[in-house]
């Protein structure tokens, strides 16, 4: 399937130069923005210039490699480089888990290639080569997600989407949208209706273009109007991806998944979680440990620089919530199509 | 109590005009506007410069007695200009039942003043004396509805409401807010989560601006938090008003109520509905049969003039939902408290 016609992520081996698309300016502008260095990439997934978690993390191993690259020295002034950049992106977004997974199997990476007795440009070529394996790797996951969850599918289905978990939060297809796309291309004829998904309103913006660019036939919403679509426009599947997700399936994701996933259950509608098997922590026994990011309240009192409330009122903007496990239909990773009671210990 | 210092709606017996609180305006500007005419006026609650059932229902009976001031004749020329005007408003907005019932209480009145042989001069002051009962009897009811509903509540209390019941909704106090204005005035320290209420903001707008001004502890957020606050953050009760009310408690108000709803049946917070009994519709036995108003796709894809969303996507934009009654807590009306199962017949 070729539905999707844009690319998230470019690293150009000549220019040592990371490309990606400025996804704060869709859908108006569809602009790419150069990153040369390792501060600009933090800044880049600070700001959610670059955002979705298997994004975070390939741009996260793009960024190690690309400051190897760049700090002169041998295999030791290499390795303290590796140590500045990875701690340095971790403070970048609390709450992807796919973030710390690059930012760790670039490190063991790393010290493979060491091990090996590797000359410095033998280190760093190794570690280019691992920014692609992860990247291409992605790619592959969504198709493989892509295929098993259309199977959960059928033609002409009514689908709800939140947020945006397409091809621009990843390095291809998307987790959430990537069946959509596989079915398009197959001529399943699916009806989406997206969440604009609040405060940075990710479906309005992102989630409604990509699918738009493919032809797929897209209703935007508010994200109040989810409980009238649900009972009375006979949606057949709610489809969201996940940016971390704990033994037991509680899963945090964009903020509105929780409230989404009370109300698919309430109305007897399939619930169902798409991500890498990468964004399980199976070191995290349960949900309610997960670090929520508080953003600032901005996002929420003003857009596009229009004030839309007192400004002086306080406000509560968490960036994303937990959805508990049990309500949950199934998981699909690229390793297949996971039910309730989850265990992925 | 007088929490608010404001007033929504004022009708000057010298000047023959009605002085609105411009709402599409706030929270960033306090503007009034002065309404000579009966298209002002329909012009006024169909752009949302007036909103709220009950100050729709208010505006509207101005709206006819000030037309019929205006119209010379006989009582015969102002049954002509009473049914047209009735006609006219009718139109404005179709959900609001406040709006119709004022209607027919104005043509009743009018009837029983023809039927007392009333003189032409006399009709017309008894059609503007009927306008300022309705008006001084919403105060009266929002006052009672208070005073019923904080019964209800605690001291410390953490309320979530949505869109906008209170006082610049009514004639004054407000019915979802009034129980907050009268327990502020009682030293209750409430503090009061606000969705901001997609897309046109009343909540972020109005709510929030409304609470501030009366010094109440006041949190925003947006739409799809709720979930997140109802299960994490003790709230003891959800307050909201309402459009239309069925026979058997369903009830018609403000996109998202229908979810929030269900979120708070689910996490077991009382969900209460604060409305006049003239807002309960006795001919309607359930709420299926409601009419909803979809309203334009631009309120949703672009806000002050700011696109937000690809320009050629569908969208769906209904202005109300539906809650069923079963998953009410309690109606409270002027007249009490009632609990389900309901039956207003």
């Amino acid at each position: 399937m070729d539905e999707e016609k844009f690319q998230s992520i470019h690293y150009c081996h000549d220019s040592g130069c990371l490309t990606i698309i400025d996804q704060r300016k869709l859908p108006l502008q569809l602009v790419t923005v150069e990153l040369h260095e390792l501060d600009q990439i933090w800044q880049a997934i600070k700001t959610l210039q670059i955002r979705g978690a298997p994004a975070i993390g390939i741009a996260a191993a793009w960024g190690i490699a690309m400051h190897l690259r760049q700090s002169p020295g041998d295999a030791e002034a290499l390795k303290i480089a590796l140590n500045h950049a990875g701690g340095y992106l971790a403070t970048a977004r609390p709450t992807a888990v796919n973030l710390f997974w690059a930012i760790e199997r670039m490190k063991k990476r790393f010290s493979a290639l060491c091990e090996q007795g590797s000359a410095p440009s033998q280190i760093i070529a190794g570690m280019l080569a691992e920014a692609q394996a992860i990247q291409s790797e992605d790619e592959l996951m969504c198709a493989a997600i892509s295929e098993h969850a259309l199977e959960l599918l059928s033609p002409d289905m009514r689908i709800l989407t939140h947020c945006n978990a397409g091809a621009l939060a990843t390095a291809r297809y998307g987790t959430a949208l990537g069946p959509i796309y596989l079915g398009q291309s197959k001529g399943y004829n699916f009806s989406v209706f997206v969440d604009e998904t609040r405060p940075l309103l990710q479906g309005a913006r992102l989630t409604a273009w990509e699918l738009l660019q493919a032809g797929v036939t897209t209703t935007l919403i508010c994200d109040n109007m989810a409980a009238r679509v649900l009972s009375k426009l006979g949606i057949g599947a709610v489809l969201v991806g996940a940016d971390r997700v704990a033994v037991n399936g509680d899963t945090a994701n964009k903020i509105g998944t929780q409230g989404l996933a009370v109300l698919a259950s309430y109305y007897k509608v399939p619930f169902y979680v798409l991500c890498p098997s990468s964004t399980i922590d199976s070191r995290l026994l349960s949900g309610e440990s997960i670090e929520i990011e508080e953003r600032e309240a901005s996002e929420v009192t003003s857009l596009a620089g229009v004030s839309i409330a007192p400004c002086d009122v306080a406000v509560y903007n968490p960036a994303f919530d937990v959805t508990p496990g049990y309500l949950i239909t199934a998981i699909i990773t690229e390793k297949g199509v996971f039910k309730p009671p989850f265990n992925f210990a």
